[in-house]
């Protein structure tokens, strides 16, 4: 067994954790860098590239549809070579796992340690039980794995979590995805879109992070006018049968379906990988899940030197949030015991489905409804989307009426990505609904749609002003 | 003879016309808007719509190119049916004038004269030979014709402007496009898309608003990667044949070359209405175009009650500008002597080609380039572009060296509509690299490429911070 002593140790050489060393080491600190699966980050492998990858590929086969409406047709319709488009797939993700890998190499052999390491105490860990490392503060940037629903698992060797769809050499035939969530959505219309017949399940509803009731209704009808989407469904048996997973539900109308499936792909969430860490030796509050509590500026645990950071604090598992936050715990572990918030920006939120949804700033069900305005558009006969033949989707902006300050938006729609950070620069610039009109919209932009929805909660907004004044009038 | 007294006198309407003369009512003044030509907005008629029409067809047409690399066979190719193509873009483009028109059958039929109008001084004009119109202030907004080059009269009855092409009702065989601007681009690079032999001519490179010699050169390359581009040629002959019309022109490197076009397209850009307007009559000062000099802020001329709005104007001809200029012209003209600069936006253009180009703010031509530092990205390596297949295209930031705000950006890239409204909203909002930096940029996403851009400028500037440091350091 070998000894080690080091300023910063970082569990899990993830997003996070990579930034994390990074800033440990630019503070000047000796740092370690631990882990114990394969390197390349969860965004890289298994996350926002390869379903990126296979999105692309789904979006060119899909487009094809407008053809005909523009006037053009199609001899013979497209056919999709699945061993090639998965070749693409995880050759291209393969790319962008190797510049991860490509940084992994450039830090020195020293500072790495292969395996799973576990606290014995706010300054003293184990890696398996090779290694034992002192430590003067810490980083837990251990990331999250999919969460698996107990009774998938009837499904057996056909249930297959999300990460493992890049691993198929092929598309399949049929897949019954569990979880109509930002995981589900992408994949599920994707392999849709590829041709492979697709049935997204799920109990409450499209989540995807939507909490504005009358975005979700929107998203709800444009998903299940494409594909079956069984969003209020109540499963009643999953077999495992010889020629895939039988499924039997009933749907919100009380009728019993049932029907088979070649592949169960379960992309209900993501859970934090903090079981098995010792964390019970640290000293801190955890949560009823088991995460530590902790401080969103600092990163801080309690008033311990432990910081915790990416997918595994369960915050927001994104992928500009985990570098950010990993950035920040490994400048404060470094600092330690001189702790400071870092910088959080605004909430963005993007899910990268057709048409796009996003949230941006404070959502819907975090408003003060008696104090908040709420301006909308929709997309149906927004100028450009409709020359586009994109003219589908919902945009609810939120202002707060005293003041006339943009809170936030949720929306789904055309080019969502993009509307979302404008508005997502123009809520951390502070900006409100006048400042926010005076700005340039070109012509003719989807932009314009944003346009119309801001001049709605301005028109209310003014008419609540003038409501108010004339009450303030008669009361003296 | 009919003679009329009003206070507000609008010619032309347009975008510009109709919002100066809703503005000036808006004012409580009365008004009159004289229109000599079709009702319908040059937008919409001949301009943003149509084309954005034609290129949505074009590009859904184009996109199926990127099958292959993504996986997917087609057995047979798309077959273009120029008709519908084309009826398309008529039946849609008609419901947008329908649109416009509809606005103008709601104003009062009293407040509207058919007819071409002329001053006869600074408070009279007469609109042909049956009204006389006295008024207290006037805002001119009679719009823009295309240019034609004398040397294409040659073309006959197969020359057309750019304006007639949405009068065709199929698609042309072939067609040279004269001027590689953002009118030719656009159409000529949609025309070729659908499957018209296309070529385009021009004198002095591709312009379509590119000052910075690094963007167009890359502007030039990848249309020219795509599309027979003679940006650089000299037309020595041009004739009427059966046929259609017989081009030579001779190449840079001095070769001869000839071609035969079924039509020849002039693209070489939009003159002001301003001719037979009786502007002598006026008291004010003209440019040695003939267009009279005016306040950028207030619209007004000289210190007449004259105002000059929209394309009439020649400065901005997008239509977002002349509505603004419109509304401020109306404004100021209802108001008159009291006249104040209006609200006017950071500039913002864009070419909807595909890469698309945009400028917004200073454009490099305007750079003072000693205090100014470039930051760029090329699109080749940018992760999502690559994985869309959309990886072409440059975009240069320009910031001030002292203060580090960022002063302009030039463009060719995968959504640079939407990268442009990012940065026009960030130049209007006054922000430098530190905020641009700190604000949130999702993943994966073609934002991030102007993340490496502004880094890039960032550590040029701090390299220049610091050498001015050492330097001043030295002196004392």
């Amino acid at each position: 067994m070998k000894t080690l002593t080091v300023d910063v140790l970082v569990l899990g050489a993830g997003t996070a954790g990579l930034a994390a060393y990074r800033a440990a080491k630019g503070e000047g600190k000796s740092a370690l860098l631990v882990e114990g699966g394969p390197y390349g980050t969860t965004c890289a492998r298994v996350g926002c590239m390869p379903s990126k990858l296979l999105i692309a590929a789904a979006e060119a086969h899909h487009s094809v549809h407008r053809l005909e409406a523009f006037g053009i047709d199609l001899p013979s319709l497209p056919v999709v070579d699945g061993t090639r488009v998965m070749d693409r797939v995880t050759r291209e993700r393969d790319r962008f796992v190797g510049f991860v890998l490509d940084g992994v190499d450039r830090i020195p052999e020293s500072d790495k340690i292969k395996g799973y390491a576990r606290y014995l105490g706010p300054h003293l860990a184990m890696v398996e039980d090779h290694t034992r490392i002192e430590f003067r503060s810490s980083v837990i940037a251990t990331g999250s794995r999919p969460v698996l629903l107990p009774f998938l698992k009837a499904a057996g060797d056909r249930l297959i979590v999300n990460d493992e769809v890049f691993h198929w050499s092929t598309l399949p035939q049929s897949v019954a995805v569990f979880g109509p969530g930002v995981i589900g959505l992408e994949l599920g219309q994707a392999l849709h879109r590829l041709g492979v017949r697709v049935r997204i399940f799920g109990a409450r509803g499209i989540s995807a992070g939507l909490t504005d009731p009358k975005v979700k209704a929107m998203a709800e009808r444009l998903f299940a006018s494409e594909l079956p989407l069984e969003c209020y469904a109540k499963v009643t048996h999953l077999e495992r049968r010889d020629a895939g997973v039988m499924i039997e539900w009933t749907s919100p109308d009380g009728q019993s379906h049932q029907d088979a499936f070649e592949w169960v792909l379960a992309a209900t969430g993501r859970s934090p990988n903090i079981e098995h860490l010792g964390i019970e030796t640290l000293g801190i509050e955890v949560d009823q899940a088991g995460v530590p509590i902790f401080n969103r500026e600092t990163l801080q645990c309690g008033d311990q030197p432990i910081f915790i950071a990416g997918d595994a604090n369960a915050d927001v598992p994104l992928l500009h949030e985990a570098a950010d936050e990993g950035r920040i715990a490994g400048v404060n572990a470094a600092r330690f015991p001189r702790v400071a918030p870092g910088l959080r920006r605004s909430p963005l939120a993007i899910v990268f489905s057709d048409p796009e949804i996003a949230s941006v700033g404070q959502r819907y069900q975090a408003l003060d409804l008696d104090r908040t305005v709420i301006g909308e558009v929709s997309f149906e006969d927004q100028g450009r989307s409709r020359v586009m033949l994109k003219n589908k989707g919902l945009l609810r902006v939120y202002v707060d009426l005293p003041s006339g300050d943009f809170l936030g938006a949720e929306m789904i729609g055309p080019d969502a990505e993009h509307l979302a950070h404008l508005l997502a620069w123009a809520h951390q610039a502070q900006m409100n609904l006048k400042t926010m009109l005076d700005m340039p919209f070109y012509h003719p932009v989807i932009e314009e749609g944003l346009r119309t929805a801001l001049r709605d909660a301005d028109a209310k907004r003014q008419e609540w002003v003038h409501k108010k004044r004339l009450a303030e009038s008669a009361l003296h």
